[in-house]
């Protein structure tokens, strides 16, 4: 694979690194690594890159990669710049028939949404989202159960995205991740909405496949002097009747990554926290909790495609988004191959649901500046 | 004390007695305990009542205990009615000069609530409503945390009551409890909000100080037939600038009693939960989670004082109502003898919480008829 | 009912009078509450005896009692003495036909513990053991699944006592429960082993219904200058096969009452922990783990009437204690009836579980101090 | 590297490619991954190896790696073969200068131990076991806690390993894992003792660096037919008097790895489980509970060190797995560009260890066939 950002000082390229790297049939064999050419280079031979395919910009790269024969060029590109950069790159990269894997959320606008959409169409190639939350086993399993009926109808659900670490003005102290983060220019609309609340709105998607009618959002910036947001409370109606409450922050002290989705059925309900993800709660009415653990054989063959390890030998963060990073590999292994893609292996957010999420930014902030109680989602 | 309610059938009536029992000082010596004669002798009779002080009526028993001597009048009446008799019984021992205990939701309106307060002045009566959770120990040591500033300025506050048991229409089946609870007539104008989303009302406020400015409300009937509300989502906004979501609900399958509040200032954060009351979470910046546990020597003086047994042998429900009753005792005996009561011990919630969780249901339920985005607090 | 100890300056003594009110069934109406005259009138007064009851030892006590009619007599007795006069005053009372509710251990030596079961057999009293952890509804539900052979047959047994409370030598502080606990000639043979350790082997006993075969034990002390142990760890074997851990400390700094059990059997396994004890965790064979919760319409019978709340408002440590009471109030309310008790109510631990724990206790201490492995129990 | 054993139908071959690949500077190229030729070509083709390097057996493999030039053969080999195996294939790599990680637990005898020390002495490479708990980071600030005092002297020290997946006679189902682990020719001396005892072993004694006296041991082959134990409780005693209990089993139904460890200072105590590896609780004397956790600035440099994502994103059992290969990495780096390796990168299991280890399960056995109590360790 290709990557366009993840250099020096960044975080997020080294866990799609990892989580590339993870099962061995993934290798890193071009980038254009960092904003400046230099620091390109730096990064790209710290990594042990091929100078020559160590770019100086994601411009030269697509370039460079279209230059060699159809068999020598990257599958696919992995885009982990800033916000701003994904809807430049992506398309590109789209456009030249590279596969994708784009980070979230998808690009700035709407508008950006539907024109890539567009692009990826034309070209056909494999794109996919890293909603990496989506990749846990426990995660596919919840789904399974709301998919499965085994909840009943939904009536309800609970889904939270709780951060500390912009508590103070973290974007003052020279602080990489904080700076572009709370820059409207870099981040786009939203500030806690886009990078954390798009992540609480797809898991809760992903797990009861409800779909979004109306928001009612109240967004806040507690620290002052910081142009967006930092933390959103909101109201969720869903088609069919279903109710919800989507809140994020990013001010509350001590929270770490604490994702936790509540889903409340006529039967059943469930509880998934990020933190522990090899746990799933489960209750059915009248009976005890049952607490499911990856790995199990009671397990659905989607929780159990998504694991690699036996039970009590704890998964986390990095092997989730492997499955992202698997599912990609396996779709485009089976293009080449000719074959139609194991639907267990190929699973992952994909560009729909990426546009799906840019749409629910801009609604929220909609709904965040309107007197009227529900803006249409 | 003397009794109104809690005979026969009735759950919350034997709650106040072994609450009021606990520590040895209150003894149950009248009662109007049903709504038939009949049914009050019966309860009163298993009860050990004398028959003479065993009322058929409320109303009896008003007339009953001021014929006695002053002396061997009870000391106070507690109201353990379904709502709809909250207002008159209590009106009725204020006016005759006995203190009350009446439990919430205080009455069904803010009208009544105002003339009671206007009685309770005149006659001068110890008046208390029982918020028990108010009583946690664990709570208490919240309240000191936030209104002695360690946690900063609040921000941000959630408080969630949920319960499953009225996931299916469980009034239908003779179920005493759910169906008084689900009648507009003797619940008053919210079901879910009145019955617990007044508690989730009082524990945020009683924990954080502040004065809620507006609200969001939206109120779902979940369950086919009912004619109140069993669900509801709301966003708060504080005066000050915190902002909150409180929801509560009566479907939510699995739940029992999952009271929960947490409170995000700018120093620190915190987090109880009802059903592990013994703990209370508390997380300064860049430093631990502390498990803060009732009974040990670290705590306030509140906290001490709210609790009876050393750390790690739990305390809970009903040391925590307890502690209302307790308090109620003190104030009363420190009347009687004629000092101030120990502010520690009486320590209870007042009529004007009451009055105040009357106006919060009043305008929750306005609220969730409006299109206007918020409503006044 | 009447209380020789739990006087001024005591601890447990307090618990037993709340247990002892909780079901408004039970008066302390007698006592001799301390090891002095003085002390022992000014304890009664403040626990509002009337004068000719509050005696000044326990002799003048019995005497006393037995001076009343027949009819007017405590009905029982609570001996919450340090251990040291649990033997002569349990026996004395037994002896003049007075009920005995004793608190554990229950004498000093195996001829005591004889010696007393002789009188209990001539005098037919009814005599109970506070080995109140038995008395929590989750425990009585562990029990019935062990005893119904839900969890097949128990291989293996761990349960543990920790607390940390005495990690510094607090005895010399002035402390009074430290004081007595330490002492040999007030505590008996064994410190940790028989304050807690006792109270680990009657769960054990009490939930698997195993009698214990032989015993490896390591006492230790850890804190420089005390007498007894403070620390012990020991190997279980039991008839049929199963093997165990015990281990109990008082040094294990942050520890509170940390008591837990876990059970493994042929078919499923279960966990219980006396600081939530709410919950029994149990494990089937390849099935999820369940969260069994008190109050729950999916309980044993034996749960169910040990509770005396909904499922979700807690219950805890004085409730469990007053199971003791209420099975204690039953048993003796059911020969003044001459009727068979309840077996549902009359559920508490006996004269013969109080002698166990006795031998238990010496042979512990036997098997500390010899070098051969195995002590036979 | 090169891998020996870890082909088809193995388990931990698959985890130690995953923890080797995750930081992306360690390649399998070259491997004689199974019992059979056969296998173990189609086991190399599976996973890419040149067919030249995929070898039939661990003999022709050092054969064909010493044919090799000096800056083409591979730099280490990784061992993971069943037990029996460990022994022969260590020395010859070890011999041929090739630098070895090997699992655990590292041979069959101490002689066996002994002879591989002498070897490894003589040729100099680097040694590894993959005790990899020892890799967590929240294992490395336990560590760092202990031994930088902060817990005062130990006192006592709790470690378990419970699992539940041998509870039946899975060896009869064709398990394979199963099946050599019950196996005496392959597993060697002890079942339980030596598949997971001996991990908690190596972390109680990594934890606290404390020296092992006497072993008081009782092992039990619970299911029938089996031929090694499949339980064991034991008592520790520690050079300086500090006290232990620690137990294994493989018939602990619902138990996964359940991994603990308890450690109780003067000062304060620490508790960590493997299954939620991210969390470190501590506990100073009169002090709340803590919760450490990973990825935050209040860690030690060694926990910090031994992390790759920010708090709350958790980190696992791979990611510990792979700290291993990073500090073996690290150690065979400095080697070749002559510097001293980062003690905080090269930090892993040393040969030594895995010789305490070996025999620490041979006293084990010795212990529970004893019938004198203490058995030196």
């Amino acid at each position: 694979m290709g990557m366009v950002g993840g250099g020096e000082g960044a975080f997020i390229g080294a866990v799609h690194r990892m989580a590339a790297a993870l099962d061995g049939q993934i290798d890193l064999v071009a980038g254009a690594l960092s904003g400046t050419p230099e620091k390109s280079r730096r990064s790209g031979a710290a990594l042990g890159l091929a100078p020559q395919r160590s770019y100086p910009t994601w411009q030269t790269m697509v370039e460079g990669e279209l230059a060699r024969p159809p068999g020598e060029r990257i599958h696919f590109v992995s885009v982990v710049t800033p916000n701003d950069l994904h809807y430049p790159v992506a398309r590109a990269f789209a456009e030249a028939g590279i596969h994708v894997v784009c980070d979230k959320p998808l690009v700035h606008t709407s508008e950006q949404a539907s024109d890539l959409m567009a692009v990826v169409q034309r070209s056909g190639v494999v794109f996919a989202v890293t909603y990496n939350y989506s990749g846990y086993p426990m995660v596919r399993e919840a789904r399974h159960l709301v998919r499965d009926g085994r909840l009943g109808q939904v009536r309800k659900v609970i889904v939270e995205y709780n951060q500390g670490w912009l508590a103070t003005r973290l974007e003052e102290t020279g602080n990489k991740q904080a700076g572009w983060r709370t820059d409207p220019a870099r981040s786009g609309l939203a500030g806690a909405v886009g990078d954390i609340g798009s992540h609480a709105e797809h898991l809760a998607a992903t797990v009861t496949g409800l779909e979004l009618e109306a928001i009612c959002a109240d967004l806040t910036t507690f620290v002052p002097g910081r142009q967006l947001d930092d933390d959103a409370n909101m109201l969720l109606r869903y088609a069919g009747g279903a109710r919800g409450v989507l809140w994020c922050s990013q001010i509350g002290i001590g929270a770490e990554n604490d994702l936790r989705l509540r889903v409340f059925g006529t039967r059943g309900s469930l509880c998934w926290r990020q933190e522990e993800p090899n746990t799933l709660e489960v209750q059915f009415l009248d009976a005890p909790l049952q607490m499911l653990r990856r790995g199990n054989p009671y397990l659905s063959a989607a929780a159990q495609a998504a694991s690699r390890l036996p039970s009590g030998h704890p998964e986390a963060f990095i092997e989730a988004f492997a499955n992202v990073y698997r599912g990609v590999a396996e779709a485009i292994r089976a293009r080449l191959e000719g074959r139609a893609p194991d639907p267990l292996i190929a699973d992952f957010p994909t560009l729909e649901e990426g546009a799906r999420g840019v749409q629910f930014i801009e609604r929220v902030v909609e709904s965040g500046r309107s007197e009227v109680k529900w803006t249409p989602a």
